[in-house]
């Protein structure tokens, strides 16, 4: 049993120290959101398997870790047609199905507007590569009951501020919009059956260019060079094209008026993966980072599918994984926190005693048993935030200790 | 698609107020643990299946989920001789034996004697009923390489602070020490086969009763009378059973003997169900409750089977979920919200102007399209925490809002 231990492939573990600067990230956006105005809800970890597969994940779905039903005889792996056919229940691929599915269960509970934050983890089965962990946290906000812009504005707003205090000030936000998409398709005379085939090659600008659009595009029979002249046009907005619907652009022009505390760069050929979109769309970017670190957009048919009743809504997601290694955090944030070296003729019982005293009158404290090397002693405690230190002796109360700083 | 959703058997969300309670309660215990010294960690959700089912979970491996490989096809079910051999993880259903494998991991990063915290959620397939859940938080502290009981007494004196700062100064701890019972088997002349199912009887006392322990021992043979009365007398302690080895008792002696800040009971006939205790063993009872609200021991065996090499340890583990609805927490503790009601004409660009400068100048703000029913809206606004309101007019600046408190 000697062998080499580790945790599940493509997961990690967090020692004290990173632990310690993950919490305290993750607090400076939580209590950003919470001064917006967003309230902080929980779902399990697990959702049914129908909800995760109900078409609203994209290719996420295909991701989700399948859980097994309990109680499962060996008959039941024999006539099974698919592995799917022994799993209930699924490790949430992301927090926004089960955001519905939380409003659709409890919407009578809910006010009107409904500003939710998620913090939580959540699981892909993506394959092992650098960079990419098979559990992560996402930081979610939604607004659930508001059709207008009122709430992407609302968003917008709780995001800057969320990265502004994390320090960073660099990152901005790409707009877009799906119904502008749309039109645009339509505009460039892209078949209704080949429209999402194309929304997936022209999301692939960044890694394939224009010409190796164009050319994607064109080897389905559909006229590249024109649509993406159609997406400039729009950027540009001097002079939209011919039998263009102005009124698509009108939240697009709102939100880019208004002032939210980050920038907001127009990008009409902006795509976002996902097919459940239908309004406004965001990426938020950062001019050091060949990736995004979050996301979203409006999504208002998803909750009527499980609500049964139409409801409005729209989130953006913060990649934590990928923020949290931007931040520069103020020294200090672990406890200043005071080590006891404990003299091996101390009985426990005293030593507790003084350990308790310390703590009452409100100290952290670390209590080690005094080995012969107390300058490595020393450096490890002051790793873990000990910036004092005392010897207890047999006879030592907690006034009798001589406190001093750890150099 | 209008039928009711609900989360998955078993398992439960939280809406907003209950969400906050949680954090709150969860905040006072992780606070007094840091106090004491201790330092968080985390681990995944999920641990490889060989780890989950290496025989130190006892009847709770049974009960742990089990998530199936990837890439599976029909022809794995096929040939599979058993569910789990499609599983390759599992959702852990302790919290115990992610410690044993994270320090197994990382024994050189971690300092000779390491104090841990670990705050997260379990599973267990168990079946659903009242008060049963199948997702739910412990809050673990375990303290590895120290072989002696002082680490018993730390985690004691942290368990007891962190109950008195909850406001459950009643709790108690049941004490024993499994080499006690190991050598009350042996002098009641109980077979080395009897002796592990003598203890799963033992441990029904509260259910059965004294009759019921001794008909069920002597179905088995054992003189459960016998035995019975060997743990009485080690309780009196007066004059010990002849022929007992009285060093067994050091351990619970100089435990009950310290002062740790909670009550500290002598109960030789606790069992605890883990195979894997070695030395003393704790169970935490308050006096107006029919089930224990944590418990603990030493399982100076248990982190070798992963690291390949000994190493003591010991650890208690409160029940947050039987706890949490104990606690009585002061009043307050949302947020002292300012809501903002907006006039429909306002835009809505202003109207995020005026939040924008209320959160910057250190407000939570809750902003709501304006209603017919201002007293409905109040009354919820206060429900989550808004102590004040305003109403937003067209041309209003933050400056110009006329704040009332909510009646």
């Amino acid at each position: 049993m000697a062998t080499q231990v580790h945790p599940p492939r493509g997961m990690r573990d967090f020692l004290p120290v990173e632990k310690r600067r993950r919490e305290r990230v993750l607090r400076v956006i939580r209590d950003a959101y919470e001064d917006h105005g967003f309230e902080e809800i929980e779902t399990p970890v697990v959702e049914d398997a129908e909800r995760l597969h109900a078409g609203l994940g994209g290719d996420n779905e295909k991701l989700a870790f399948a859980v097994m039903r309990r109680g499962l005889a060996v008959d039941d792996l024999r006539s099974a047609a698919a592995p799917l056919d022994l799993a209930d229940l699924g490790l949430r691929f992301d927090l926004t199905v089960p955001l519905a599915r939380f409003i659709a269960t409890h919407r009578a509970a809910l006010p009107p507007v409904f500003r939710a934050i998620q913090i939580a983890p959540v699981w892909r089965a993506e394959r092992p590569q650098r960079g990419r962990f098979r559990q992560f946290m996402q930081c979610d906000i939604d607004i659930a009951g508001e059709p207008g812009i009122a709430a992407e504005l609302e968003l917008l707003a709780a995001t800057g501020d969320a990265l502004t205090r994390l320090g960073i000030p660099d990152a901005f936000v790409r707009i877009n919009d799906r119904r502008i998409l749309a039109a645009a398709l339509e505009h460039a005379g892209v078949p209704e059956a080949e429209r999402e085939g194309a929304l997936i090659t022209v999301d692939k600008l960044d890694k394939i260019g224009r010409e190796g659009v164009a050319e994607e595009l064109g080897s389905r029979g559909i006229d590249g060079a024109r649509l993406l002249a159609t997406l400039d046009a729009i950027r540009d907005g001097a002079t939209l094209p011919e039998g263009f619907d102005p009124a698509v652009l009108d939240d697009a022009r709102s939100l880019l008026d208004a002032r939210v505390g980050i920038r907001l760069e127009f990008d009409p050929t902006l795509v976002r993966g996902m097919g459940y979109y239908t309004g406004p769309i965001f990426e938020i970017a950062h001019p050091q980072l060949p990736f995004s670190i979050g996301g979203g957009g409006r999504y208002d048919g998803m909750i009527g599918r499980f609500l049964g009743q139409d409801m409005p809504a729209v989130g953006i997601s913060l990649g934590f994984e990928r923020l949290v290694d931007l931040v520069e955090l103020p020294a200090g944030g672990a406890r200043d926190a005071l080590a006891l070296l404990v003299d091996k003729a101390t009985p426990p019982a005293d030593a507790l005693a003084i350990k308790r005293d310390l703590v009452a009158a409100g100290e952290t404290v670390r209590m080690q048993r005094r080995t012969k090397n107390v300058t490595g002693m020393l450096e490890q405690l002051a790793a873990s935030g000990a910036t004092r230190f005392a010897f207890v002796r047999p006879g030592d109360s907690a006034a009798s200790l001589e406190v001093k700083p750890i150099a």
